[in-house]
């Protein structure tokens, strides 16, 4: 195997199925020689005249290994020939296999909220929340706008994007936004994400520091925790009630808050609809202390009863409001489009550092979905989804209505998820589970929720769930949620 | 203003072009009458028939306009009638505009390196680091990768996708990595990313906490220093000699590192090829300490002299080394595709938090890149652009010689620029400045180093700037050079 003057084998083939040059074969032998100890370091290696000729390759082919051995100093060549260098005692015997006192592997200690309590996603699953009905995406509709993208690339707009994202899209979102949701905003304070994580990341990259604290909604949304415990940040829990989240007085000064996530219009997972007065004393807290209020407004478009509820961000001139959106579920989950609406004076600030923290790796889908908006597209197809959910919703409470109590069912007002309040002692966790078993996708509540024991219940998505399908499938989870407190009982 | 029984205007349009309903101009007016005060707390409504009656609308469009500010809680209707909701004093008037003792916005202290230094992208310049060749790429070819994508779309990939990203992409880069560049890996130890940036984010995510140590090379990539800064790490500069990276002995015991920033193959921005023996070094000592090797191949696919380099990833097995790669430059910056290679144990362990922690928002551009490596295309326009950057960088180095000695112009054994030396008391970056008035992207060597006066030097790109033009543009900067010194003599 070492010896270096063995045949090489003319036509060979690598692992991934590449033509291996005799060049490459030679090259390779030489290193593992040198990196096995075979040749140790100091030892001569015989001239390329020689090597060539016992090899019966050309003297070029040696020459250009010798060189390339050179370049990477496995070998030094001089006036005295051709030697194996030194690699500082350092050589592959000592380096591999793993010496038995390598460290094991440490992950960051950042992320072991998200460890400690996996959520297991079933999203191609029945009532599976957070899912929207992709089954009725105007697939058509979307190929001619991405085709029409892929017509306009130029090699100019190869090069560097505007890290904000595409003007086009700022421009439809801007305009959607003020419309819509009643979001004042210029095109300048618009950054199109990947998706609302990212921009909740940056909120947390921009404005705070590790240690700073965040008040966050508790049940809420996971992705926002993840972003927090990612930054470090102090996460202090605030419960939720039918007004939204419930901020005790002296928090104020005793946990000073650096952001407070909020999902005012449609709190996730319970649904309650952030009262005014609750949003203003929010914003005029937030403004005095120099705190910024993240408004996720994940589902403001679907809104199922009475007129939209504008947004927390056009409230108020000069607003302390991070506005967050996302077309995972107006558009669908793997588009992974979303942005932030900066405060004019933020953006002033951030405009400097956004070159080197954003990416802008979705041109191509920036632009189809611009045109998806400014076609009409986009409106025609909300106006369809809301019909729709509103729809199977109504079949989804009546199905539910049939075995709980009206009181038991959250939430409804905007989105495409009901949220159905099980009795303090149920086991969600344990229902979550068989349900997933059985094909459903539906969350247990207690899982978007740090404070143990606060809640049960469970998450019910209708978005990618028939009408047709939802009797039956209610009709099972009714099953299993008694099976599930059968099992408890047994084993108690 | 504020008179609710003032005629509407139906047929108005809003300041975003879209129509403005009867409902919802009456609702706004409300609402600005509650938030400002007129509508004070507790006063009455007048009925909704007698409203209806004065505005001359449909009773219904009143009906609704009063449930909608109810359920948004700036209403209370009961029996005794409907009158405005207390909003707990923080009315509008107390929250906007902004009181003066409002605190000033204040961004991350993590920023402070960025906003320190910021520096001007002068992408579209001659001469600019970095900047492939975009004219030559093959657009139409990408077009028809593209369209194959598009064409692929189905509903059931409208869901939420793999977060490492595309298989097919994860299939297509093993392979290339395996021939190209001599990296060890299976699919699964592959994450698709958003550019190389992105991957050097999960790296600090992944395997660091604030405060942590980071080893970075010096002068060394400026998004890089950005992301450890970003995180939190405590960074620890490491000059950089012929050999790549230069390790003082006693750094590994009074400077721990949980990561080291290393470019091996190429140095960004000297060009310095990192020897056999030191990346053997570094391997052994990592796998000992348990620190972590970045080994950013950014340019690795465009080697001019000799063979290519292999990474340091594949050199030894149980590598400690996280493998960072980008399509970038191979392909065009606004692609923002790029991919992290983890060793096998790390994946393991970090399999669970990929779901919360990762996007994948580039479903489309990953399977048209999968196609486009496929297909054979890619390989093609590698090897057409080998050859374009290789007589680029001769016609460069000639221009350069005319004025300057060989010993000043570092690197150029592979990729797409080359330095130039400058003397110490040179001022790179009042020369830059100079350069990119009159539209040389040049970038100060000094631009890329922590410590002050350390080097001094200019980075000149020839991606994307023609044979033809390189000569008349290296005189332009040969006179800038000169100019620069001079304006620093007259003012010293």
């Amino acid at each position: 195997m070492f010896d270096i003057t063995a045949p090489l084998t003319p036509g060979a083939i690598s692992p991934g199925g590449e033509p291996l040059s005799l060049q490459k074969q030679l090259t390779e032998r030489i290193q593992q020689a040198i990196l096995s100890g075979h040749l140790p370091a100091g030892s001569s290696l015989i001239s390329s005249r020689t090597l060539a000729k016992e090899l019966g390759v050309s003297r070029n082919t040696v020459v250009n290994v010798y060189e390339h051995l050179a370049a990477e100093g496995y070998i030094l060549a001089d006036r005295q020939g051709t030697r194996v260098a030194s690699l500082s005692g350092a050589d592959r015997k000592n380096v591999s296999p793993v010496s038995p006192d390598t460290p094991a592997v440490r992950l960051a200690d950042r992320l072991r909220p998200i460890l400690e309590t996996p959520l297991q996603p079933v999203h191609d699953a029945l009532l599976s929340p957070g899912m929207p009905a992709i089954r009725e995406f105007p697939l058509a509709a979307w190929r001619r706008s991405l085709d029409r993208a892929v017509r306009q690339l130029q090699s100019h707009s190869l090069g560097y994007s505007e890290p904000a994202g595409e003007r086009t899209l700022r421009e439809a979102i801007a305009t959607h936004l003020y419309v819509a949701r009643g979001v004042r905003c210029d095109v300048s304070q618009i950054i199109v994400t990947e998706g609302a994580k990212q921009a909740l990341e940056l909120c947390v990259t921009l404005l705070t520091d590790p240690g700073d604290t965040v008040w966050m909604e508790d049940p809420g949304y996971r992705g926002a925790k993840a972003a927090f415990s990612a930054g470090n940040l102090h996460t202090v829990l605030m419960a939720v009630d039918e007004e939204g989240i419930r901020v005790p007085k002296d928090a104020w000064t005793t946990h000073t808050p650096r952001l407070i996530y909020t999902s005012p219009a449609h709190q996730y997972p319970t649904g309650a609809v952030m009262s005014v007065a609750r949003r203003l004393a929010l914003i005029s807290k937030a403004s005095r202390t120099g705190a910024w209020l993240i408004e996720d407004d994940y589902d403001g478009d679907f809104r199922h009863s009475g007129g939209p509820i504008a947004s927390m961000q056009g409230l108020v001139s000069h607003t302390p409001v991070l506005y967050i959106g996302s077309f995972s579920k107006t558009m669908f989950p793997s588009l992974k489009l979303g942005f932030l609406v900066l405060p004019a004076r933020v953006m002033a600030q951030a405009k400097t550092v956004l070159n080197e923290i954003l990416r802008n790796g979705q041109q191509l889908q920036q632009m189809a979905m611009a045109d998806f908006m400014k076609s009409g597209e986009f409106g025609r197809h909300l106006g369809r989804m809301r019909r729709l959910y509103r729809e199977r919703q109504r079949i989804l409470r009546e199905a539910l209505i049939a075995d709980f109590s009206p009181d038991q069912i959250l939430g409804g007002k905007s989105g495409m998820h009901l949220t159905l309040k099980l009795a303090a002692g149920d086991d969600d966790k344990r229902i979550a589970e068989l349900a997933h078993q059985h094909g459903l996708g539906v969350q247990a509540l207690s899982s978007f929720c740090t404070r143990p024991g606060a809640v049960s219940g469970l998450v019910i998505g209708y978005g990618n769930t028939s009408s047709n399908d939802i009797p039956a499938a209610i009709g099972m989870l009714t099953d299993l949620i008694k099976q599930g407190r059968n099992v408890k009982t047994c084993r108690s």
